[in-house]
């Protein structure tokens, strides 16, 4: 059995098509931490719903600072380490580069359960670059989204071997069609038909203490800019305390933005095809919005260094208001494969199958 | 202030000349688990004699099998979390690439704590060579001890400088003089003035099983020899209990052979410059063994890929009393500065100072 | 020096007056948890303004499930056994029957450092009666806040003595006049010199699942009395997720009720004094409720088996808006010293002293 | 399914005629910490070569020290929260006094899964004598081994019915036969058929510091006297490290004694019927004792206030060789049924079985 760990929403996205076309090689999800709390999107639902089998380590630790993190990454140590020297799956799949993660590459390589690391030799700011190395370095399988990526974990000299083979985010992203959404959350209603923002700003924990200030800054120069605006709700990292105060008080004040806590995947690249530009410092401006051809207005320094496509403007000092209006104005830049040409899954499926058999025989 | 993370008691060695150098700045020294640990050489007494203060979260998760590393791995990271948030200190020094050191770098580099690792970009086998790359992907500051080393480091695209300082573990060792050693332990007298066999095998995390077969075998085929032995106990790593249930019958069986389990540093380089030959798969053997010119014979995988001087000769499937008894007949060989030249203590403190001044300025 | 340690706001108000009698004797307050949460009401931040000082153990698990309540305890209680053994008290104060409580009295008892209990002794529904037997079971020395309680945990058979000083809570609350409020929270204002209701209703741990349902049920039928509501934030346990949610969409859809998380300590006794009665499961109903002759309508199995004055009413089946119509009409009824006469702290500070004196003979 | 957990290896003759009593109801056994542990006579062995299903959860906390008891109850704590979440049991059995134990009540009770605690209502010296109260304030279904003990739980007001059903470790001792024994362990053989001491002496928690002393004089005095001696290897507890010390030097020097570490229970019950006396602090003197007519000598506070049988004498200051003199001329003192008449299991399989079918009614 492959047992694929998930830590947050997000990641299912970047692994949901491989788990497809891997069946019916037997693949189990667990779900631990945000992955499996119903306020932070509880994919566990979707991950059964999509008919794989479903464990769960539910909780995080709730604590507005960076120690918070290390708490929360030894409890899940203590977790992971437990469940799978019970279930002894035949290789374990982690992904990405959250700092829960480092939980699952321990808890794998320190019982020589085989490893396999999605999303490794991309570079980005915030703890998370650093995360991602030693991802890299625990693990015995890499599957990376970008050549460049690839060539980076390469140079680090990793154990085991380093396979391309785009990211299956794009999969998903190309797979789904424009059209309607209705919109969760609270606040006015957003016509999607015409020109609106769509933001999603995280907390970056090495600068958590200003987060709530970011938020402030970004909430006003939005608010200046007169459109309709979605604001996808925060990842649960240090920092998020004070953007969810600043978001609550602003709905509470009745500014015209629609705060939407979960978005179905589909409905959140239906938003992605139709916003005016995309405004914040999630990687799905980059990686989904690449292969949509999102105009996107990256900020600050989670993103730092990331292998960018031509659909972003990174902001650079002038009023971020007036920035928002440049980006809006740019004309739709054109689609690129950066991230992937939408066989990442059955690429990752493939590899995984052929280095499993090898290692049998 | 800078605190130094000893995990075990070898890591002592590897830091002590940097710390002396160091002073008058203030530093301070956490001994945990082993490290503080009276059945494993509880070496916080040794840094206390020596003058720095000393900080203990003691204990060890004793669990014969790899998962028990996990379980080791998550607790320390929890009491290292709630440590470190408490003591903030400027700085923090890790070192070397024990499983429970990935604690130590995850709850500092978590919490923005900057962190500094010492010998980083060796090879070996195991999954010590997977931790000390996890450990350089999370540090800030990179001091080595060979120059291929650093080279290594830097291609991995890590944060913050690398600088090549050698080893200080050999200041210490070209610093003890030649002198008659008081045996501690159980067994035999040795008679350090005639030819002996000086043996150091750890169990291989990975092949952890086989370890208790691995050590008898290593045990007949010393006996074959016919030269007095002084042995030494084996790390508290999964395996463990399997060797030490050999070495105890072997003991009870009146074995020829002197079982130690500390011997001071000092006394342990003078039974390295005065042995016919150092049996094992520790690391002194390279490291130490390479600058005081210690025939070396070096088993199986723990050590592969580690840089060599001339002392050690590789076991290559020859009957194990062969090639002890071949290794004892070598000449001597000279000595290298290949992990250092005596000078690193000194180095690493210049660099430490140098590179924390820059961060306040 | 003697440490106290809360793990949640409430807890303050049951031990400050003793804190504050024991002065100058050198007293250190550590706050764990939701003691030291924002969200939460951080109670820290009061204790260093009355001056004592103050360590701090923050986070707090997270996980809608009664399972996360183990969790929590099993990480407080490594937290905590960590802390104490560094800090060496001399006595350890733990309050009342919270199931984090169970971690502080295991990290002093088994350590060996005396343990002091408030408020054994009593009965209620919930977890939380066991646990405050088995922190009975725990500790060297019992303070109760009635006759009844201490005779109670003499039948125990418990280690140590049983004195019966009163509950400090009762000294806060005799000490603060009647005066106005400004309140804190969401939704309307209210007038606290014109009648209100004011509810104070946590989920019951051993019926989390039925928590929602439960609030659904009680914020229709303070609706229906159609007085204006004040109502407080419910306690972090397991099905607070529900309730929260009933709470939100009932601001979302503009319930005519005054929402607040956190009144300062003594608006809320004025907020108690004011009332026309108090609705809820809370102790604070039966405990300061008696002293200030609060009507109190009281529902559900949280509280069963505590004594009560002629205060309380116990809700029996009828519908719950008769239920708080009829208590309403009640005239006021004469407040009572069930639960002290306002001189608890001094009574305790003298018991500890001579203890500790004694110990020290 | 019923769930009993073990900590350690004795509780299982405490448990296991109950056990087997109860089949064909479906009942696992989970052996955690030292009850997993091969250096402590991994019971689980044994427990699945009599035919129950075996979970475990192995490893122990190594920390000599009280404070090492904490962090193993806290990671415990965890480790079976997660256990129990995932097994959901209908009812979970815990046995006598054990620190762990503690663990195993709050995760069951606090998750709602129904606790039996068997052996409540002793009274000993030791924290096991807290413990052991606050497994009855946290348990449901409470089976005792004596009346006096049954009549103690009942004065403590615990929820849930109280039996007294004896005690299944008497069930046990009642169904072995004389005869020979062949020893395990290390040091001389000794000959059962002539007189002989045996000796089981466990560190006293609450005075660890000195257990090492306390050894030392205890062996002298064994010696003294001159008769053969089988000694038992002590619990994992704190002071463990002190006592092994001088067990180890003991026989380093060729003390006429054998040392045993796991001697089978049968066997066990053999060398007490045979035994000129036992001395020490284990409560097997008394249990097992009292139903055997053993003569022992019963040293310092660990059973302290535990009912006792005509078998045993109580030291009292006088030389402790003489003690034991006094002690083997005793005449054979009558078998009691004090801590149970051999039908404890079946009579407890009864009332687990009655008390469930009323639950499920």
């Amino acid at each position: 059995m492959i047992l694929c760990v998930l830590t947050a929403r997000p990641s299912y996205s970047r692994i949901q098509a491989a788990l497809e076309a891997l069946r019916p090689y037997p693949v189990s999800v667990l779900c631990v931490g945000a992955a499996a709390h119903p306020r932070y999107g509880n994919v566990s639902a979707q991950v059964q719903a999509d008919g794989f089998p479903v464990l769960t380590l539910p909780g995080i630790w709730d604590d507005n600072h960076p120690g918070g993190m290390v708490q929360m990454v030894g409890h899940l140590t203590l977790a992971l380490g437990q469940e799978l020297r019970r279930l002894q799956p035949e290789a374990v799949i982690t992904i990405a580069d959250r700092y829960e993660t480092l939980a699952t590459a321990m808890a794998a390589s320190y019982q020589g359960l085989p490893l396999i690391h999605v999303q490794g030799g991309e570079v980005s700011g915030n703890i998370d670059d650093k995360v991602r190395k030693a991802n890299s370095a625990l693990a015995d399988l890499h599957l990376t989204a970008t050549a460049m990526a690839g060539a980076r974990v390469r140079s680090m000299g990793v154990r085991g071997q380093v396979h391309v083979t785009g990211c299956p985010s794009i999969d998903l992203a190309l797979r789904v069609e424009d059209g309607d959404v209705a919109l969760p959350g609270i606040g006015p209603e957003v016509d999607t038909r015409q020109p609106f923002l769509l933001v999603l700003h995280h907390p970056v924990t090495d600068e958590w203490q200003s987060a709530e200030q970011q938020t402030r800054v970004l909430l006003d120069a939005v608010m200046d800019t007169g459109l309709p605006t979605i604001w996808g709700w925060p990842n649960v990292d240090a920092g998020a305390a004070g953007v969810e105060k600043v978001l609550r008080v602003a709905h509470e004040t009745e500014a015209p933005i629609r705060f939407v806590r979960h978005v179905a995947p589909a409905d959140f690249i239906r938003l992605m095809r139709r916003c005016a530009a995309m405004v914040g410092n999630s990687s799905a401006l980059i990686r989904e919005g690449s292969a949509l051809g999102t105009k996107a207005l990256l900020l600050g320094r989670r993103q730092q260094g990331r292998e960018c496509g031509p659909n972003v403007t990174w902001w650079d000092r002038e009023p971020t208001a007036a920035a928002i209006e440049r980006v809006v104005q740019q004309p739709r830049p054109e689609p690129v494969t950066l991230y992937g040409d939408g066989q990442a899954g059955p690429r990752m499926a493939e590899v995984i199958q052929a280095w499993l058999r090898r290692k049998a025989a």
